[in-house]
C-alpha cells in the first residue's frame, strides 16, 4: 500500500484533498492493459478513432461543472479554467480535422534498380505522459489527443500539485469503453512518474530542467524517445521604433497571466533605451488596472501561486534582485492571505544578468526591464541564458522585428505580440539549450513523432545470384 | 600528453600503427575553431556548400590509392573497401543532388486569426559523429555528408580498431580550404568519443548497445539529440513457397559479407519445417564456394576478424551452441593464421533460443537455421529479440511476404533478398527496441534531422489591447 499524499488547496491554502500513489505491481498491470488494447485501437482505423473521441468531447461537456470545479480548486483560479476547458475541447476537433491528412499511408513508393520501397508508418504501443500543475488539463492532455489519434494507448500521470481533476476526467473517459481501454490517468507523484518510464515506449515530459534531466536519462537507458518541453525565461526586445502601446500591453500580458506560471511567459524585458522611461512609464500605468482574484475568486486578474515552493523561489529572486541594487516600481513581494500565496505584477529596473531575476526560471508575475543600446547588444542578452523556449520582438515593421528574431535561439518567436504559440498550434518548433528536447508538439510533428517509420524493400526481379558474388573476391 | 595506442592489423595481426587521442583542451579548442567557422559555412548557401563538396570529392579521386591501402590494413580486405570508396564517392553525389529540395524553405506560411506563421529550420552548428570499425570510411561519413550540407560543422571520432584510413582522408579535406574549417577527423578511443559528446550540439554515434547506452544517457544529460545505430540480430523467415535458389543465395550473402561484420547481418534463418531439409542442403552447397582472402589478400571471399575481441565473442557463441546440442555442418571455430583472425562460414541446425548464438549479436559469418510449423510461429521467434534493426522475409509472392513483414518489429524489411538498405538509402526507417533511437539516418530525414524547426508568429493587426484584457477577470 503506497503512503497517501496530502494535497494543498492554492486558494484557500488548506490541504483538502488526498491522493493515493499507485503502486509500481499496478503501474505494469494498467500499461499491460492499455497495451493489450493499442492493437485494437489500430485496427479501428483513424475513423473509428476520431469517432471515439467525438464521444469523448461530448461526454466532456456533459460533466463539464463538476471538471471545472475541480480545476478551480487544483489551481484557485476561474476564467484560465473555463479557457482550459474550452482549448482543450476545441484542440480534439483541430487534432481530428487534421489527422486524416497527416497519416495518409505514403504512397510515395518510389524503386531503383531492382528494388521498389514502401514505406508506412506505425504508432509506438504505449505513450506516457508526465505533466506539470501550471495548465493541468491543457498539458496533460496536449500530448495525449495526438498520441490517441496516432493509433497509441496512452497513460497519463498528472502532476500531485494539481490533480483533482483527473476525477472528473476520468469519469468521462469510463463513459467510452473503447476509449477507457487504451486512455488512463493515474495519480502519483515523482517515484510513480519514474516507474512509468520503464513500462512506456515513448515519454513525453513538461516540468522542470531538473526532473527533465532524469526523464530523458531513464529513457536514454532504455532507447525509448523523450520529448521534453521543459523551462524558459523568455526575453522580449522592445526596439526603438515599436508602438508602446502595443509593446507595453502585449508584454503585460505576457508576463503576468496565469500569475506568470507558464512556460512561455515573458520573463526578461530588454528596451531600447531611447523609449526606456516611456516604456516603464506606461507599462506602469497599465500594472495599476490589475487586481488579485482576493478575497473573491471572481475578482481580479491575478490568481494565487499554485505551488508553495514556488512562492518561495519567486521570493528569493526578489530578494537577490533587491540587494544587488534592483529597483521595485510596484509589487515586490510574496504576500499570504489565510496560508495562500500571491505576489502582485512586479515591475524592476536597474536589473543585470548577475541577478537570479535575469538567469533563473521565476514563473511569477516579474518584469525586469534593462535598456539597451545597439541591437547587437540585445541580442547577445536575448541569447544570454541556458534556456531557449520562445521569446518577443517589437518594432515598427515586420521586417525589422525578424531580422532580429531570427538572430534569438528560440524555437518560436512572436513578433509583435508575446506567448502567440499558446494561441497558435501550427508552428512546428524545437526548444534550443536547456527549454527541451525531442519532435515538436506544434506543427503537424505534434502527431507525426508518435509514429515509427518502417521501410519494406522489395526485390522485383528473380535473380538468384544476387550481385555481390561478381563482387566478393578480395575478402 | 595522452597515451599513445597501438593498433592491430587485423591481416597480419601485427600492432604497426599508432594514434595519440586528442588531448579534452585540444577537443575544446576544435569544437570552438569548428563553431566559429559554421556561420560562414550556413551563409555560403547549399550552392556554395555543394560546390565545395564537389571538391573534396575530386581531391579524394586524387588521393585513392593511398586511401584505399589504409583501409585495406585497416581492415584486412580489398573488394569491399573499393565498394566503400566508391559508395562514399557517389553518397556525396546523391546528397548533392537530393539536398536543394530537402532545404527549401518551406513557404507553407498560413494565416490565423490575427497570427501569420513563417516556419524556417536552421542547422545544430556543430555535429558529433562517433563511428565504428566495420566499415571505417563509410560509416564515418553517413551522417557527415547530409550534416555538411544541411549546414552544420562536424567532428569525427572514428573507431580507434580502424583509424588508418583518417590520415588520407584528412589530407583530401586539407586541400579544400572552406571545408577544413568545418570538417575534422580525431584520433581517440572511448575516452575522446565521451569528451566530444560534451561540447557538440548533436551526435551521431554507431556502435554497440553498452556504449550507445553511454552516449545516450551523457547526450541527455545535456538534452542534445543523440542518433544512434546500434546492434543488430537480423532474422530471416523462409516461407514454404518461396524460392530456394534465391533464398539461400540471398540469405548467405546477408550472413557472411563483410564476414559478418556489419548490424545488418542475417543471423537467424527461420525455414518452413516442408523445406528446411533442401534449404540446408543448397545453403551447404552454396557455401563451399567461399575461400578466405587467405594466404592471398586478393583471393577469397572471407575476410580476416577486424576486432580480435569479437574473435572471442564468435567462438564463444559457437561453444556455448555447441554445449546445448547444436549440429555444426561446415566452419564452426575461429582459427588463428600467424596472429589474425578467421571464420568460416558456418551452418548450425538444432539451435534455439536459449544459445547464445540465436539471441545475442555474434557478427560473424554464421548462420543458425531453425525450422518453424505455423507462421505466427515464425513471427513469434522473429521478434523473440532484444533487437529490432532489420529483417528479411522469402516468399513466391510479394503480398504473402509482405503480410508477414508487417508483424515483425523492425524498421527495415527486405522482402526476397537479404540487407538491402547497404544497397538503398530511399526508405526512411526507426530502430525498434535497443537497435537504435532518434530520427532515420535513410530517407529524407536523413538531412532535415539536422536541422531545428523555427516558428516566428506575427501578430498581423495592431490590436493594442491583446484579447486576454477581456477574459482575465477571475484569476
Amino acid at each position: 500500500m503506497s503512503k497517501p499524499i496530502e494535497i494543498r488547496n492554492p486558494w484557500t491554502g488548506k490541504f483538502d484533498y488526498v491522493i493515493i500513489p499507485l503502486p509500481p505491481k499496478l503501474i505494469v498491470q494498467q500499461c499491460n492493459r492499455l497495451r493489450r488494447a493499442q492493437r485494437g485501437w489500430l485496427q479501428l482505423g483513424l475513423e473509428g478513432r476520431i469517432e471515439v473521441l467525438q464521444q469523448w468531447k461530448q461526454a466532456i461537456i456533459s460533466g463539464r461543472d463538476k471538471l471545472l470545479e475541480t480545476l478551480v480548486n487544483d489551481t484557485g483560479r476561474l476564467s484560465i479554467s473555463q479557457l482550459e476547458i474550452d482549448s482543450f475541447l476545441s484542440s480534439i476537433d483541430r487534432w481530428c480535422k487534421l489527422a486524416p491528412e497527416l497519416l495518409q499511408e505514403s504512397v510515395k513508393d518510389t524503386a531503383i534498380s531492382f528494388i521498389e520501397l514502401q514505406q508506412t508508418a506505425v504508432p509506438y504501443p504505449l505513450v506516457g505522459v508526465i505533466s506539470p500543475w501550471n495548465f493541468p488539463l491543457l498539458l496533460s492532455t496536449i500530448d495525449t489527443i495526438p498520441a490517441l489519434l496516432a493509433g497509441c494507448a496512452v497513460i497519463v500521470k498528472p502532476s500531485e500539485i494539481a490533480p483533482r481533476f483527473t476525477g472528473p476526467l476520468l469519469a468521462s473517459i469510463n463513459t467510452v469503453p473503447i476509449l477507457r481501454d487504451v486512455l488512463t490517468f493515474i495519480e502519483g507523484a515523482g517515484e510513480t512518474g519514474a516507474a512509468l518510464i520503464e513500462y512506456v515506449d515513448l515519454v513525453c515530459f513538461t516540468g522542470s530542467v531538473a526532473t527533465g534531466r532524469k526523464v530523458a536519462e531513464a529513457a536514454a537507458k532504455r532507447f525509448i524517445p523523450a520529448f521534453l518541453e521543459l523551462g524558459g525565461k523568455d526575453p522580449a526586445i522592445v526596439l526603438s521604433s515599436a508602438n508602446l502601446d502595443l509593446a507595453t500591453s502585449a508584454i503585460l500580458w505576457g508576463s503576468v497571466v496565469n500569475t506568470g506560471q507558464s512556460c512561455l511567459s515573458i520573463e526578461r524585458i530588454y528596451v531600447a533605451e531611447s523609449i526606456f522611461e516611456k516604456f516603464v512609464e506606461q507599462l506602469l500605468a497599465k500594472v495599476q488596472r490589475l487586481e488579485l482574484a482576493y478575497p473573491r475568486l471572481e475578482n481580479g486578474e491575478i490568481g494565487p501561486i499554485i505551488a508553495e515552493r514556488q512562492a518561495a523561489i519567486i521570493s528569493d529572486h526578489l530578494l537577490d534582485a533587491v540587494e544587488q541594487g534592483a529597483v521595485v516600481h510596484c509589487g515586490g513581494e510574496v504576500e499570504n492571505y489565510g496560508g495562500s500565496w500571491w505576489c502582485r505584477p512586479t515591475v524592476l529596473t536597474s536589473v543585470d544578468h548577475s541577478m537570479k531575476v535575469m538567469t533563473e526560471e521565476t514563473f511569477g508575475p516579474i518584469m525586469p526591464v534593462m535598456p539597451f543600446s545597439t541591437i547587437e547588444e540585445a541580442v547577445n542578452l536575448a541569447n544570454d541564458s541556458i534556456y531557449g523556449l520562445s521569446a518577443a520582438v517589437f518594432a515598427s515593421s515586420e521586417t525589422e522585428a525578424l531580422k532580429v528574431a531570427r538572430q534569438i535561439d528560440a524555437g518560436a518567436i512572436s513578433i509583435n505580440d508575446a506567448g502567440l504559440t499558446a494561441l497558435m498550434h501550427e508552428g512546428e518548433k524545437n526548444a534550443f539549450k536547456f527549454s527541451g528536447m525531442g519532435g515538436s508538439r506544434m506543427g503537424p510533428a505534434a502527431l507525426t513523432r508518435f509514429m515509427r517509420k518502417k521501410a519494406f524493400l522489395v526485390k522485383t526481379k528473380n535473380i538468384s545470384d544476387p550481385w555481390w558474388f561478381d563482387n566478393m573476391s578480395g575478402g
